[in-house]
């Protein structure tokens, strides 16, 4: 038996931990969806958390872990997506400073939000070498602790909370679709909930354009990905070497969808169910409408990952 | 004291009722507009109910109450918005016919939705005049009980178990802002919630631009609108008999907001609370953040309510 870089007690302590800060966010379901999907689809709704996404979670968990004097020095972490709101909610949470390194080619809108939980945005090349050596002039400089997005056990397990609450709150669960990317979700809700459930089936939804985690599924070994392509924005990552094995071990199959699917699913959890979703939380919604996944058998009542909802208001991919 | 069209019985039948048939929305908050409002404010999630509007509670009450004399024959209304939907999914719930009357210039989406919960269309002209002669027509064919959208004790009873659920949900509610058009949501909801809760404070939240409701509080009795002209589209109608002496002995005052502050307050909470609202529905928000209320002394935690999601996703009033 593999030892995994998180425990069933980490997730616990971590939900513990964060239950005060984040949203207990709710399930919902959609009569049009089941119909759709052939089976009873319970959504939790992540898109409904805190900064609008699951990464609330995982942020405030590593952030309230830091002892006192590493967390008097601050956090940092380079993000243009939802974990960097994230982190800068979680240091102000505990009254501490966030740098976040972003790319000078960032949407304002996502500077903005950072800004507005009080982040200390430091902008950089849009490069992964550029992010890199500016946060690292950060750390030296002010002596802040590094965040990564989702290869840290503090992430997995907060992350992981998710899992908690979905099978807490929704009986007789048969199966759980989770979204992947660098596989901070998929991990920690798989510890948990098979902790939880033994006999609870996983899957995890993937962009076609970014398909790493199946190709690593079949593979038996992870493959990075490289020049993904997909309107999923915050599925572009590749799973990390704490998260690719916990995903190795316990996910049944990688589901993968076109973009086509993902437009046409948000389309539905917008008109439908009311929710506005990004395309990376929608995923999980092509996944359980797409014939692979209704060919199963044995699955009659299935949890589905809502992962976020910081859509672009302005720009809707069903609007020319 | 005045007798009203229901009393606080009637509204808990109502939600014994309807309850196995609607969903219990969840109560959703925001740091966000909190900060915007200088208060707590409670959302209640009606845009998550049924159909993506509170009219499903009324309706699926007033079809259920027939007799199974009355019900054989089915049922019919004239409505382009959302108590059509209600009433044919209603119907549908009871195994039995629903007749909508539809003007030929109803949007497609709207004919599209009544027709997908099997009710049957009748288009007529886009008149009142036609519609309620073609509503005749259909009452002499085939005996069908005419079901109103809200001047109509069953219907009135059916929204007002709104209240119910906010206020179980809710610890400590001071005041409520519920919005007006023909006044069903808001006269259940006031008497169901002066009951459980008796110096609640009661506020109505009305488009300026078919502001009858703050006209008729002023003037002491029922002034009818007339050329309605507000992005709202759900509040566009005159109260009725049975609602306005509810609402005239219950309701503190009437927030009226223009079209502007709706868009705005609308925009809120698409991006802030990632929750597909209608102008309608967004009326009460705007209410809550404009400054008439937010001088109100002694308020510290507001019910809102969120009444419906049923918005043109092809056609966002801030794009352009």
């Amino acid at each position: 038996m593999s030892t995994y870089a998180i425990t069933y007690d980490d997730v616990r302590d971590a939900h513990d931990r964060v239950r005060p800060y984040v949203h207990r966010t709710p399930v919902l379901t959609s009569a049009f969806l089941d119909a759709r999907a052939r089976r009873s689809l319970f959504l939790k709704c992540e898109n409904l958390q805190k900064i609008g996404a699951f990464k609330a979670r995982g942020a405030t968990n590593a952030v309230l872990r830091l002892s006192p004097e590493a967390a008097a020095k601050g956090v940092v972490t380079h993000s243009s997506g939802n974990h960097a709101q994230a982190l800068a909610l979680a240091a102000r949470i505990r009254g501490i400073t966030a740098h976040i390194v972003m790319p000078s080619t960032a949407l304002d809108v996502k500077k903005r939000a950072v800004a507005d939980y009080g982040g200390i945005i430091h902008e950089c090349e849009p490069t992964l070498a550029a992010r890199e050596t500016v946060a690292h002039a950060v750390m030296r400089e002010t002596g802040a602790t590094f965040i990564a997005p989702y290869n840290h056990r503090d992430i997995m397990a907060g992350q992981g909370t998710t899992a908690i609450e979905l099978i807490e709150d929704t009986e007789e669960l048969d199966a759980l679709i989770i979204p992947v990317g660098g596989g901070g979700l998929l991990s920690g809700m798989s510890i948990a909930a098979r902790s939880m459930r033994p006999g609870i089936r996983i899957f995890a939804a993937e962009p076609a354009g970014a398909d790493d985690a199946a190709r690593s599924l079949e593979a038996g070994r992870l493959i990075p990905q490289t020049s993904p392509d997909t309107i999923a924005d915050g599925l572009l990552t590749s799973m990390g070497d704490l998260t690719w094995p916990v995903i190795r071990d316990h996910v049944e199959a990688v589901i993968t969808v076109t973009d086509e699917q993902i437009v046409e699913a948000m389309r539905f959890v917008w008109e439908r169910m009311k929710l506005v979703v990004e395309p990376s939380g929608a995923t999980t919604v092509a996944a359980a409408l797409d014939d692979r996944f209704s060919a199963l058998e044995g699955i009659s009542r299935v949890g589905v990952v809502l992962s976020g909802g910081n859509a672009d208001l302005d720009r809707l991919p069903w609007i020319r």
